[in-house]
């Protein structure tokens, strides 16, 4: 399983370095991994391209060595030039259609998403899966109001592609979450904002049944 | 002469929204080549890549008829998606080799530089050519102190490729610049917030020998 690149059911750590209690994007990384983390998603609004390309390379390496998915947020050229399995699209990124044609077929377009129109609009447009959320409320990110575990399963049932669930998700919610549909769920601060990052990941990470 | 898509002698007009009194990208961009410009290059820091996408097709449509050169500012992706004939980089961009990699051997890169060093550096990394600047003081961008006239003629002996000179640059002064060794002249305002875009593009334009 953690052969397959395209295989992002589990637990996404998305690394944005104003959320890791000043540790390096790498450090928290390195221990989403070591807990489980299938998937690490690169996301740094803070900086700019040239000093996430370094970072992107440390990331690169650090998936490959754990046979994990690496993914970067927003950015097609930084993830062709990392050589990251896939990019992950925001409504004012790239539309995924065009990035595809960047990206080539093999890599993994991922698009966030806050309905069931969105949704539907995304897989049409040939992402590999999406984004849907917020499930909870979150002071991470101002996304909306909170769609929980029912709007998930309401998308679930209308795309084919793997759903990864976002927005304030932690150990103690992330059972009803999957429980709802959730081929993946996506976490921040639940994980890279943990004292212990490992554990932390693990706690998530474990309640996927087969991981 | 305007066959010769590396042929970027000239004036190079910067179309940004924020400074187009209210004008379509395309309007100022279409006047501006009409005028004479050689090199359309679009940068809006306001939009994202999403919006900028339809604008960069425009734009690309445009300067294809007008057999002139088109460039983006900062998006590597951005220049791929659209087609343009090269990306222009800052220093917060991807590294120009990287950018190589992705943009391949044909198309055009440059790079903003504001020293000798710089200049040195961007030849070194494969750069087709360099922004130099900024030649005047200019109130458009905070680009540190003006290099003048005699600053260009430095670097200008430092570097083969060819110098784009850039700052405060307007029809008074262009002259001048052009005779410090400037292959080209890169303006923003002095074109694109003319109340006549392209008589004050031809103003400029008309100043290279040859154009």
């Amino acid at each position: 399983m953690s052969g397959d690149i395209h295989d992002i059911r589990g637990l996404h750590v998305i690394v944005d370095g104003e959320h890791t209690l000043g540790r390096t994007h790498a450090d928290v990384a390195s221990a989403a991994l070591r807990g489980g983390a299938r998937v690490i998603q690169l996301r740094d609004k803070r900086l700019t391209v040239r000093e996430l390309y370094p970072v992107a390379l440390e990331l690169r390496e650090l998936t490959r060595e754990h046979g994990a998915v690496f993914i970067v947020n927003d950015s097609v050229e930084l993830a062709l030039a990392s050589g990251a399995d896939g990019v992950h699209l925001g409504q004012g990124d790239m539309p995924a259609d065009v990035a595809r044609r960047l990206m080539g077929p093999d890599r993994i377009i991922g698009v966030s998403t806050h309905s069931v129109d969105e949704a539907m609009a995304a897989e049409q447009s040939g992402a590999d899966y999406i984004g849907f959320g917020p499930m909870f409320v979150t002071a991470t990110k101002d996304a909306g109001a909170a769609k929980g575990p029912e709007g998930l399963k309401l998308v679930r049932g209308c795309v084919r592609i793997p759903v990864v669930a976002i927005g304030g998700i932690k150990a103690s919610n992330a059972k009803q979450v999957i429980d709802a549909g959730a081929d993946g769920i996506a976490v921040i601060t639940a994980v890279t904002a943990a004292e212990d990052v490992e554990a932390a990941a693990r706690e998530i990470a474990g309640q996927f049944g087969v991981h």
